[in-house]
């Protein structure tokens, strides 16, 4: 990625860029990596402060992880998304740890905390944008939560794997129980006994080589409502 | 309460108060209005916008509420606390739908959503403090979710019981078993079954008229680590 294409991607990424003195936009520029993370890596564990993510290709998920080690997905990230919670440092009131995980190979711009929090004290705008960005994925939690409290399994299994199939673009999703257990905050045991439901009423269809295959969608919509 | 003790608690209250226009002071204080809620009123049922509302006196409960009537409280508001998800037309980000009762009789001033957003749309200074005062809310709820996602029911439950008697000055939670499992989000055979738990260790004692007095509170803290 060169320099030009940097700068066009921030264009249109950051509405605060033109605010920036071309001093400021040198050091965001500097202070801005070019990563490629493998599918599976750990990009952020809550701690230290990673930066901004801005996705180009490929897609991450952010999660909470609790002490033994059970995990809720919040949310996923695609290209053009961005991923504020990881600069903990820029956001102030965020006290909980969220990790991050690359789900597949993703290309990514990680632009330094350090200095995207510089610049978000001095500019307004910049101050207002990351705030609205971080603000915004409230309610992309809130919405889990009500699933997790809320929702009864299959309703939540079926929007799970309704949502999972239109991202792969597929009606098969290639995950294992144990996996769609961990993105649902479930159990392993109760995710299986879901899906030999499912199966049972030709809705689904399931084996280890092939992942799950939705049979029939339209069944399959009617339990989200 | 008169005009110019209004003056001094917006003062105290808003950091951008002085950056605002005599005109925008008179607009704020004109859309404002000094309301006594009584004890168990609903004051915002998660569809309009009911305002910023700041809490002079007594308590108020923020929570989800199901489409089968099951309520998980995010948060309580105590005297000097601002509620901001109120005041849905300030918030456009915030999607989802919270419900606030007042838990005791309460004293408030409302400030009324039109003149806040008015407001908070031209000065930076308001925007940025509004979306600072919300975010704050985020690190609270997702307190909630992994309490209630990743914690036993016994470190839960005593954390609940430590935090209403400190809340309350007082050994003594004046609450039913069904108040406390809706608080919890919970069902009300899990909370009786652990309060008798409790009593049977005798950490605590608990009885119809008197409420659940705690007994051992170095035994009740050790279950909370």
């Amino acid at each position: 990625m060169n320099k030009q294409e940097l700068v066009e991607l921030f264009e249109d990424t950051f509405p605060f860029w033109n605010k920036l003195s071309e001093s400021d936009k040198e050091t965001f520029m500097r202070s801005s990596q070019h990563v490629h993370f493998k599918k599976g890596t750990n990009i952020h564990d809550g701690n230290e402060c990673t930066g901004v993510i801005l996705i180009k290709s490929g897609s991450l998920r952010l999660y909470l992880l609790s002490e033994d080690g059970k995990e809720v997905t919040l949310y996923r990230l695609f290209p053009g998304d961005m991923c504020m919670l990881s600069a903990s440092c820029v956001l102030e009131n965020i006290t909980f740890d969220v990790f991050v995980d690359s789900e597949e190979n993703s290309e990514c711009i990680v632009v330094g905390g350090c200095a995207y929090e510089d610049i978000a004290r001095r500019i307004p705008e910049a101050k207002i944008f990351t705030l609205e960005v971080a603000l915004s994925r409230f309610s992309d939690v809130m919405w889990v939560m009500q699933q997790i409290l809320f929702m009864s399994m299959d309703k939540r299994l079926a929007i799970f794997l309704l949502d999972e199939a239109a991202n792969a673009s597929s009606d098969t999703v290639k995950l294992t129980h144990e996996q769609i257990a961990k993105y649902m905050g479930s159990a392993r045991e109760v995710v299986s006994r879901m899906l030999k439901y499912f199966a049972s009423e030709g809705i689904i269809s399931y084996s280890r080589s092939d992942g799950i295959k939705i049979l029939d969608k339209r069944r399959l919509r009617d339990l989200t409502r």
